[in-house]
């Protein structure tokens, strides 16, 4: 028998555009996929209505997909912890659940990133005991693109928390084929006396496992945020909240001088302005659970969108969680 | 018998660059400024004897310069507390305190930043009881300047000093002429709940504040990165350690674009380039002691120190201590 294709959720509530934005876009993606995935779309029962009239545009797409009417709707001021406990039949909810009971082999939302974080760690287990959920998100730089993690899941990290995220981001650029990843601690300082206590520490910790057999990290040390664009490192490694906002000046400020650059209009502003907007970035993983999902930005394009569905699928194809558990367990 | 004029001190050692770099420079604008300030440059014998062949170019200015020799010089890794107490003969020690027996009335460093907060904490006397040293940048945004801190002196904030860090913010904007800065919080998110609980507590003081009577600031409660560069701020409220990488964020990717647009050579993208590229704007202002100190960068240019040298001026003219201290006993 047929192995089952993995089967993606797509939450289309609680993102800044409407979920009609979104649908005709997915299914032009699932057609060309036929035989690499199968998409469930969560939606209230109102757009789920909407959406019938494309089913005679799609009808392959049809035969496997998966309409899941939820009736809660979590809105982007909803407290995290109320909306994971109070609105049991989100989206986002009823996506974990399905995740857990491995009715779905990933799920994507757009949604509040809180209340994301906070049904995540509801209803899904832990990648290892100790494990804390993490958001990693990709960005470009002068060279190559690195990962940073965590941009905003766990905004008062202890040290373990800290070493954890180093090996989940070093395992997920393993998968992309890099050998022997570089990992830096984003800090205020060079040397390695710098920075709270929890960054002094997991600087001395990964030093030494970097240096322990079986390790295949390379740890650059402590790095500043002017040298972190530089190209060098592959896994920049952060609390919540400085990542956090590490992720949003670094888009405050770009967005500031394209925008200064908006009258130029030669070929090389245009590739400027293509790496720097990030319509070609995925949204941000959610690490620390046994699950696949990701985390788009509520402003998300049918772009963004797209490509975060290609890259759970790729992830699902790969056995990233299986990768990470091994990596986890293998620790000194 | 007329007012003495301001004496500013330099300190030559300890930047990127060597002190050489700096003093003609330095003696040109004083003797554009003779009636305005007076100089004292710290230094150690070999640079000082090198300076005298200067004398015989600019009388005037050597009429009233003091020339400090110093014989201890702190490094960019000398552990900063280490170097407060052990370097006494330094040009930061030194510096501290003629600036605390009223020797001097200003203080210009481009060295080691801990080592400098280390030797204010050490030797000058707090602005108020609970005062923490901070370090006030000045950033462009699309519309204005805003003033960001704290950016890297204290990395373990409370909430009393972020409140601190507000007003004091407000008292420097208030005399570039704002009637009413704006002040914001930044954070990870903009609802009032978010963020670490110095954060949270904060929020709501600083509510609270800006609705007293007599406060004359506006309180635009949480921003985010993406939105901080927007130009609606006057006063970005942080602490040490996510201000620092706030700022160095800022500097990374601006100097990453900058670097993509170098081949643009038209007038636009220069204009854009002298925006960004930080030669127009003095350093940092360490503030929470009854003195004016301000911390340039390492790698300094000359044209950032004689920028610094006439803001320092400008502050001791327009009596910024008396007005800061006059901000923070009149809180409620």
């Amino acid at each position: 028998m047929a192995k089952r294709l993995p089967l993606i959720g797509v939450d289309l509530m609680g993102g800044d555009s409407s979920p009609l934005e979104f649908i005709k876009p997915l299914l032009e993606l699932a057609e060309k996929n036929l035989s690499r995935f199968n998409l469930c779309i969560l939606a209230t029962s109102h757009f789920l209505k909407k959406f019938n009239a494309l089913e005679k545009d799609f009808p392959k797409v049809y035969q496997n997909i998966v309409l899941e009417e939820i009736s809660d709707v979590v809105t982007m001021d909803d407290h995290p912890l109320t909306a994971a406990r109070h609105k049991k039949n989100s989206s986002m909810s009823i996506g974990m659940k399905k995740l857990k009971a491995k009715k779905l082999d990933a799920f994507i939302s757009m949604g509040n990133t809180g209340a994301l974080v906070a049904n995540a760690t509801l209803y899904l287990s832990p990648l290892q005991q100790d494990a804390k959920p993490c958001l990693m998100a990709t960005l470009p730089t002068k060279l190559k693109s690195m990962v940073v993690l965590d941009v905003g899941a766990n905004i008062n990290c202890k040290t373990t928390h800290l070493i954890q995220y180093a090996k989940l981001g070093a395992t997920f650029q393993k998968m992309q084929g890099i050998e022997n990843p570089k990992v830096a601690l984003l800090n205020i300082g060079e040397e390695k006396g710098k920075g709270r206590v929890e960054f002094q520490e997991t600087y001395l910790e990964l030093q030494k496992y970097a240096k322990s057999t079986g390790s295949d990290i390379t740890f650059l040390g402590n790095i500043e945020g002017t040298q972190a664009f530089d190209g060098e490192i592959d896994v920049l490694v952060t609390d919540g909240f400085s990542g956090n906002i590490f992720l949003k000046t670094a888009e405050g400020i770009a967005s500031l001088i394209l925008d200064s650059l908006k009258n130029l209009d030669n070929e090389e502003s245009a590739s400027i302005k293509k790496k720097f907007q990030d319509d070609t970035y995925p949204g941000a993983l959610l690490l620390g659970s046994n699950s696949i999902v990701i985390k788009c930005h509520g402003g998300s394009s049918a772009k963004n969108l797209l490509n975060a569905v290609l890259e759970s699928c790729y992830l699902v194809e790969k056995e990233f969680i299986t990768a990470l558990q091994k990596e986890l367990i293998s620790l000194p």
